[in-house]
């Protein structure tokens, strides 16, 4: 019966991107690194791409305007823009976001990091609902209470995505924990609400999708594997290392140490970014002072793709999965071969156990 | 391909143990709760149960006595005695695990926690399979290194329990991660040896199962899950916490400070144990000096069930997974619909994608 209601929830899930195939795999909108090429790439694959916010807050409109011209080329055919936009709540522009969401009408906007809780989130939701009726609002939480506040809020999301600890990128700094715990409690405890949950955190292959929708997942979301896609905005020296880099339990970790290197200030406390670690780190920790460390990586930052590295200093921010990231492919193949290995999996299991 | 490499390693685990029904569950050796009674009920519903260490090492001795009464009086017949014994090395006696082995000829031994890493864990395994050739030899790893060190050593195990950051009890102070990334990333460096891989750390319930099967893993070890079982040696005051605990991630720290309140010192700075937090943490954590806590604690040592809880002093080992585990159930009946969840979730999901 739980199995049933699952099925139910990804069909749910489903139904507003009918382009998308089973299993219902996300491109993750990663800030800058998931532009329009990756996220168009992962819907023409028969994924839902996200574009990640930009630079500026007036980035996306450049973005969502090449994406609509990548869009007309491919075949994708849909009333709305046939990806999603993510926003970073706390440092995010509401004004534009609205006129971006009313002009190019995408099929989804994904919201995370609120400075002000569920009450932020209401106020974009209900401003972006506004813009765009039928442009689907999700909701990225990392922890089970700020689940049970989006469901339980006046502007509950059309879908909740949960992050686990293993996520790169920006989470939950502290009190979190593995998708394999995580996501359960949360789907358990939202399930009254009937909105379909998507996983996030630590899904790099196919494995880590099948076990995903085994959880209860409507869809899984994968960040991580897409840094090293041919479509992923990103520098060639950052890609170099999510291919290289093993062990992410040893060689990652939590700090804003390198989103302040970067001139990146005011993140919400309740977050922070899991990053490679390099000798910015190293020396930070061996007592080398913020200011000394500033001018070292900004050095690095004028020396271009030998600025990352175990011996560089830039931020490589990424999962703890990323030593399951062996090599570059195009986003449209790593779609299409994790959906199979997916599938693959799932089939075996069932046949022997 | 890479299903059918893991369809071969579920049968290379299972077949010493042909009592054990798809799938492989083990019932982790959870030290003094998990005694003769919890470990034969698991194996007598066709999991692999596992005794866990006594408070003194020769406590081995009386409860491997009890289990082999159990045994007899049981449906379970074998040549080896058809439940594993695990001993933690570090502060483990050999020459008595070594006795006690030769004595009962458990099916499996369970090592964990050397104080010097492989060579210490090579000595224990020529040890005891000096005593008993048929004896199958575990070797419990949290990391991706100490993993390639354990197949790579001279001894290597028969079989590899790998426990993500999710567990309870002791695990990895520092550089873990889920199992849903540790897992697959230690399968993969250790797939050449041909030795089979257990996933343990956040499996709760059927779709803990199916996650780590679809993970790749030959078996899922679970401990928690077993805390709140009729069987399981645990004060009831204890147990009433694990049912009632949620939010993991939120309300279990990693900390040596309940093993100091206990009296238990010398743990190898490598790994800590996971509790729910209480009042002890909060107290440290405000500055109370330990030997105040200390005094309060060992008052409420005394005052029997009432000791645990939030507002308890009592260490209350856990996972992260505690929300899931929602009531006390025999672990016949926990080992049974554990198994039909992860084959009806599976099922459907072969099904539907």
């Amino acid at each position: 019966m739980a199995a049933q209601r699952t099925a139910e929830l990804r069909r749910l899930l489903a139904r507003p991107y009918p382009w998308v195939k089973k299993s219902f795999i996300v491109g993750a909108p990663m800030r800058i690194m998931a532009g329009p090429n990756l996220a168009v790439a992962v819907s023409a694959a028969g994924g839902l791409g996200f574009l990640g916010p930009q630079v500026k807050p007036d980035g996306v409109l450049a973005d969502l305007d090449k994406a609509r011209e990548l869009v007309a080329a491919s075949s994708l055919r849909h009333p709305l823009l046939p990806i999603g936009v993510g926003f970073q709540v706390w440092n995010g522009d509401l004004k534009i976001a609205t006129s971006a969401v009313e002009k190019h009408k995408p099929c989804a906007v994904w919201l995370f990091a609120p400075r002000n809780g569920q009450k932020e989130l209401d106020e974009w939701t209900t401003s972006l609902r506004g813009a765009s009726r039928d442009t689907q609002v999700w909701i990225q939480v990392g922890t089970l209470s700020d689940a049970i506040a989006a469901v339980n809020s006046l502007t509950p999301p059309d879908v909740l995505v949960v992050q686990g600890s293993e996520a790169g990128g920006h989470g939950m700094a502290k009190q979190s924990t593995g998708t394999i715990v995580l996501f359960p409690e949360v789907a358990d405890a939202v399930k009254e609400s009937g909105i379909p949950v998507v996983a996030a955190g630590g899904i790099i292959d196919g494995r880590g999708v099948a076990a995903a929708l085994s959880l209860g997942a409507a869809g899984v979301a994968m960040g991580t594997r897409f840094l090293a896609s041919s479509e992923a905005r990103i520098a060639k020296g950052y890609q170099d290392e999510v291919v290289r880099a093993s062990d992410g339990a040893k060689n990652t970790l939590r700090t804003q140490l390198y989103n302040h290197l970067r001139g990146t200030f005011g993140w919400p406390e309740l977050f922070s970014p899991r990053t490679l670690i390099n000798r910015s780190w190293i020396d930070h920790e061996a007592g080398v002072p913020f200011e000394k460390l500033q001018v070292l990586h900004d050095e690095a930052a004028k020396s271009g793709d030998a600025g990352w590295g175990p011996e560089g200093r830039l931020a490589t921010y990424v999962g703890t999965g990323v030593g399951l990231v062996r090599s570059v492919q195009d986003a449209g193949v790593i779609v299409e071969s994790v959906r199979n290995e997916a599938r693959d999996i799932l089939k075996a299991l069932t046949d022997d156990i």
